[in-house]
């Protein structure tokens, strides 16, 4: 079945969209990628987007109109549109199905001393508009369900890393590297239940944050992880930085915006200059926190780390990565990148998605609860009737 | 199929739930009520939704914290679900499908003078729970497919009052008494193209605000229309209250709290007062402005007016309507209630959206796009597997 998947993350860069052919073969999924691009958001959605997602911290939640939520949903729906359509057009295939995460606007899923705390997700992007554009029946709204189920509602690409990743001969750690990092674990023949995926802390979000506003020209990010590599990190800063309590905190555990948005960016900013450090050597040394912190969240045992995500073109941080691998563990796992096994490091979430709206429309649970803490394995995913539906049910269920 | 149909009006008073029998016949469609009732929201929910809503005209946007969304489409998601149990268990029957209209937040289909502009409604109770808590299958978020279409997303029920009530002997208006009033006309072999549906103005809406707001001990509605029978019509503030511009816009139309909700009301009081009003005056003018400015939009040749709603209860209303039906039309319309159709007239709403459910799951269209606007038929629901999701589409599909 050919299926797009449409994500877009925490960088608010833009939307990655893959089209992705799903198949099932000897009781296993398997996932291949077609064609993929990515669009960027328009400059005033970005814009109203990164306003919205800034003032989101607990100390400042967004005010944001009613009006504005209600139009926001549809004026994100046309972009995902828009990324679906290019991406089909592009390749020239037809898909079935297009899966599409959204944009995540609000995650509440542990109380946060304001009431009334309601366990709550909020993705938005419109899938009716993405049906409707394309004519093509779409899955949505993922995260939802899982919560409605008692999870955290993320992570939610741990079920497609345990389809498409597991290994008899090796355990392996899924680390992508996002605006957040976050990391499956998967040991040697270990069973769904015992799949444990969390967030290691900010992956690129800090970096990205320091290239767009202390460079001029401002750029998205650390291309190859250059200005990282001009730079020396800072003892002193590195250890404020990994004093956060949210590196001490057990997992499962999630973290965004509200946690290493532009405020806590600010505070450390203020703590670089106070200490001396250039920019580059904020860079290298926010490179630094990363690496450090993935490596230091990761348990004996781990064979291979197979890194996808946008971080995954950083040399700097890939080199950082190893060494403290090196030093951390006696026999450090091998690094290896996500391509090495058919899904390419820019198209691997966006290709998850595709595999979670497959498993979806044929009505089979598409959560791991030892993931996410949901109480039971539940179908995540709304779908939206396009102009194929009928086509689309009748090949799923009169076989 | 047994499908239990979920609404919440424009009053706020609570949820409407429907267990309908659904079947298809000689063609056609036919719904049967098999048990129906109404839970009022939480107080604390009511007030918030008040306070949300009430704050919405475009003068004075709601500022929702983007949190508080989030949370609210959780906790209104967490009522629906406690009403679609309770009428399950009282029922002692399973239904196959669950067809949930949600509260609408916002509603944002003409230009409003603020930007951005963009074509979007908004409705909240999150599906997922009610399929999560039931095991039930829900069918969800009508609206939105419709806007996507270039439609107004309003109003829906005319497509389930062409399906259950058009006839071919005679000319009728279906007339819903909610908070908005509304009409569907089908004229004598009309087809789907020719339906016209659009809101009079005020049903209930003001004459439940000056209840509310104005006797001691507050009442939420006129029950039975004593006190609108207690006062005597104040032609002067008619006359103001018709010069309102929404009753001379053409149709099709649709309007709601932004226009007749608590600050409208709060002038019409003022003005009531100067004028030297007592309270049972106001309510009484405020009935006759109802029933007055349903007459007015009525064509020629109507022969039957069948009327639901909760206004459906209001004898004072009714008997205002046809006075003002006799005094338009030489040959007045014949007013029935929707229960001599086999629609009882509290539940007639709740039962459409278990119509457009079951139209939903089978792919079927289920907009009118003479009535709403939108440039092409569409299916309109989102479907949100539960537990019976497989069940459902093999029984569905492979038939």
């Amino acid at each position: 079945v050919l299926i797009v998947g449409l994500i877009s993350g925490t960088s608010l860069d833009g939307i990655d969209a893959a089209l992705t052919e799903v198949a099932e073969e000897r009781g296993g999924l398997s996932c291949k990628l077609r064609e993929f691009s990515t669009i960027p958001y328009s400059a005033e959605l970005q814009a109203s987007l990164f306003a919205l997602l800034d003032a989101r911290t607990p100390a400042a939640p967004a005010l944001a109109a009613l009006r504005d939520v209600c139009a926001l949903n549809f004026a994100i729906g046309e972009e995902f549109a828009r990324a679906a359509q290019r991406v089909i057009v592009s390749s020239g295939l037809q898909p079935q199905l297009i899966a599409s995460h959204g944009q995540t606007l609000y995650h509440l899923v542990q109380p946060d001393g304001r009431t009334p705390f309601v366990r709550s997700t909020l993705q938005m992007g419109e899938p009716a508009l993405i049906a409707q554009r394309t004519g093509v029946t779409c899955v949505a709204d993922f995260r939802v369900a899982d919560v409605a189920a008692g999870g955290q509602g993320a992570p939610l690409v741990a079920y497609a890393d345990y389809e498409l990743l597991r290994s008899p001969a090796e355990s392996r750690a899924l680390l992508n590297l996002g605006g957040i990092a976050n990391v499956t674990l998967i040991m040697t023949r270990a069973n769904p239940e015992r799949v444990a995926a969390f967030d290691t802390g900010p992956g690129n979000m800090l970096i990205d944050l320091a290239m767009r506003s202390l460079f001029v020209p401002h750029q998205r990010f650390d291309r190859n992880g250059e200005i990282a590599s001009q730079g020396t990190v800072n003892d002193a800063l590195l250890e404020w930085l990994l004093a956060h309590p949210y590196f001490a905190r057990p997992a499962p555990k999630t973290t965004g915006h509200e946690e290493f948005g532009s405020q806590y960016f600010g505070t450390a900013w203020s703590k670089a200059e106070a200490l001396g450090c250039a920019r580059e050597d904020f860079v290298a040394t926010l490179t630094q926190l990363t690496a450090r912190t993935i490596a230091a969240a990761l348990p004996e045992g781990i064979d291979r780390i197979v890194v996808s995500g946008g971080g995954a073109h950083n040399a700097t941080l890939l080199r950082m990565l190893a060494d403290a691998l090196r030093e951390r563990f006696r026999q450090a796992p091998v690094v290896s990148l996500s391509d090495d096994f058919g899904l390419p490091v820019d198209a691997k979430e966006a290709m998850a998605f595709a595999l979670l709206g497959f498993q979806a429309v044929r009505g089979e649970s598409n959560n791991l609860p030892a993931s996410t803490g949901a109480k039971n394995r539940v179908v995540l995913g709304k779908i939206v009737p396009g102009a194929n539906y009928r086509t689309l049910m009748q090949s799923l269920w009169q076989s």
